[in-house]
């Protein structure tokens, strides 16, 4: 088998077998297969597409390219969730202690912040003392105790994945829903879980700004994780604006912590209940998916949530006093308003405008070796359909540095559209898939 | 100016600009572009396509990716031709001498044979002693001397084209009618040129086995260098069959010299004199294509292309005696004959065939690095539309080892295809591109 002719193959709109896939990624990971014609054949992918087939071989290939995590030895069930990102996403803070507290595994493998999203990781990090650097030994161990575990990407983990995802960033072959779909799923099905929660954003402040763009995406996402005998459901929900009140790390932190009392915005609380409740449904936890959402609500309601989570951050060397003490967080030196330069109900937001003026506050990266500032962040004071009249707080900037401020401003003064009429509330889940 | 932009827009079938071309291109050959963002982008070109502008920018990008030879100084009107290939193609060998003899430059620089296809330098390195490694300053020297030089791509001629053909030969990148044609046409047009006669084969033993996909190439090609101000003009040319009667470098060499002294195969010696004839109109030299023909015609039966060649293979270091003594060239030790095994009319060959079988004998390379025999070779003594019966031999095999011989036989016995009616003539010049 040659690798040129598996580029000529796919060039010519061929189908390419679980073999070929598997050589191909094989040998790239081992560095017998060059970037160059990898690169070549993720273009004709990109452009020429992959079928469902090749699509689950690609996954399972890159899947197994590194270590899958053995949790057999782990009683009950593992669940995961997956985010395909946007602004003010910190639903997995939020769940994770949920499900765990309610009896169900957490196994979670999570991403950083890229470009105007955050990441989970970044996220957790802003608590002092935060490890989110386990070892796969660690984690287990971890695990075993609470029951919820949040760490980054290791070696082991899918290193075909990170070899060709370096790759694609470089050659514009990144937005492609068969790969952004191995991408995600190698990661995940390498946690070892049993079953996965996916959030499929769409709107302004998602990578998928068609709902039709993440249903596709949910679908092959679904059906690539069924095809490799794991439960799998999405729901596509909407990040035509903000999830919650607040987008920034510290900030983010707080929300969570908030709602894990029985407080906090109620879309974020909402969202964060609803896929609480598929989690515990697809690991056969409950019967349905309403009682999921009953348990997860009594876990927060009794506080054995919020406990949880405070177990977790200590087992993860994080300083368990930031529950009760929010002033351990960084946080930032100066607060600006942005008010409105007109009356009338908020009809849009360009809400990838946030997370860009996060990212120029310092609470954001623009390449993986930025630092962020997890102090800087954004709290939003209206919400589509809301009535606002000139003058009023739209959003209040949390910064550091007066330099950045202005820039951010701008692009947040242009994110708002407003109508004379009132807009239809939205709806946060517009719909599931695999359901 | 960013790479990856450069990909992104091709990749989503973009027009780019002649700036970003050369951005590009000037890049890559300086190494500061790598082989991976390169690949992508060839592969995003090979689908998409590049439209005509595209295709001069990349052309003059490649051409002044190196040396452009000046030539200014020497008298007189500079003419090439250029072949796609083909199988017994030895047409540069008989018109170069013709038309330099007519009074005309021709600066060519040649290619190897590769695959099914013979290269003129090859063969060239039959004569011993033959050197077709000039450097620019010896090749000047020699053109000065005798209007004709025959020399290979040296370092300084179209860098990037030497990096992006390796680069598209381990990428599936090659069979791509713009990339084809920009590859041609950078080496060409950096002979520092006047003008250029393009032989486009099409038919079983060319690249371009569909006649429509060959027009396409000749109208690229001429209409690349028209907008490189340079005359051009294309021939669309058979390939259903060997050209001439001969295929192996020595033999070829051999029935070149042979049509310079006014005998040789008719199908051969029509078409170098109708190639010639066109180098001399594009040159200016005649007034018409039918005077150009009548002067290369002359320049055959007086004696002075013949002694053109003689005096050309000297000035290169070659064995002039050649010209009168064809046994200083290697041959082969053993002949086999072909012989039919039904009767009818030869009715269609795979001409690829030939050229696959003569690799086979040692008389081609499979990659850069192989060593060729240029001893070895096929003699052809049926043509399309010939009377043939049980038992007559269709092909002599001149070969060195019997190993060789036993698959180089199946490939050309299956070659043939016979008919009860006689086929209608096959016309050798199909069509005029650009006159």
């Amino acid at each position: 088998m040659r690798a040129v002719d598996l580029i000529r193959k796919k060039r010519d709109s061929g189908e390419l077998s679980r073999e070929e896939i598997n050589f191909l990624i094989s040998g790239y990971t081992r560095g017998d297969i060059p970037d160059y014609q990898m690169s070549a054949w993720l273009m004709a992918a990109w452009i020429r597409g992959l079928n469902r087939s090749e699509l689950a071989a690609l996954t399972e290939a890159m899947l197994y390219s590194g270590e899958v995590v053995d949790l057999a030895d782990l009683a009950g069930k593992k669940v995961d969730k997956h985010s395909t990102g946007g602004v003010g996403d910190k639903t997995s803070l939020i769940l994770a202690p949920i499900v765990a507290a309610g009896g169900v595994n957490v196994p979670m493998i999570s991403g950083r912040g890229l470009g105007h999203t955050g990441g989970t990781l970044d996220k957790l990090e802003s608590i002092p003392g935060f490890n989110t650097a386990l070892s796969l030994k660690e984690f287990r161990r971890v695990l075993g105790e609470c029951g919820m575990g949040l760490i980054g990407q290791t070696a082991e983990i899918a290193p075909a994945d990170k070899k060709i995802y370096a790759l694609r960033d470089a050659t514009s072959t990144v937005e492609n829903i068969s790969l952004i779909c191995a991408s995600i799923m190698s990661k995940k099905l390498a946690e070892g879980i049993d079953a996965l929660v996916l959030d499929v954003k769409t709107g302004s402040g998602a990578f998928m700004k068609k709902e039709e763009d993440a249903i596709m995406l949910a679908e092959v996402m679904v059906d690539t994780a069924r095809r490799m005998d794991k439960k799998a459901v999405a729901l596509i929900t909407d990040m035509d604006q903000p999830l919650g009140r607040f987008a920034g790390h510290s900030n983010e932190v707080i929300e969570s912590i908030e709602v894990l009392k029985g407080r906090g915005a109620k879309d974020l609380r909402d969202l964060s209940l609803d896929l609480s409740a598929w989690m515990f449904f697809l690991a056969e936890r409950t019967a349905s998916v309403e009682e999921g959402r009953r348990l997860a609500e009594t876990m927060v309601s009794s506080g054995q949530a919020l406990k949880k989570f405070q177990e977790g951050i200590a087992l993860q060397g994080g300083d368990e006093s930031v529950i009760d003490d929010y002033s351990i967080l960084p946080s930032a030196r100066s607060t600006f308003d942005v008010t409105s330069a007109n009356s009338g109900f908020l009809a849009a937001t360009d809400c990838m405008e946030f997370g860009i003026a996060l990212a120029m506050l310092g609470g954001g990266r623009e390449t993986k070796e930025d630092k962020i500032d997890h102090g800087v962040g954004l709290e939003f004071h209206k919400r589509i359909g809301d009535r606002v009249e000139k003058g009023d707080p739209l959003v209040s900037i949390h910064y550091n540095s007066p330099a950045k401020l202005g820039e951010a401003r701008e692009h947040i003064a242009q994110a708002f559209t407003f109508s004379n009429a009132q807009p239809p509330p939205k709806k946060l889940v517009r719909r599931l898939v695999g359901a």
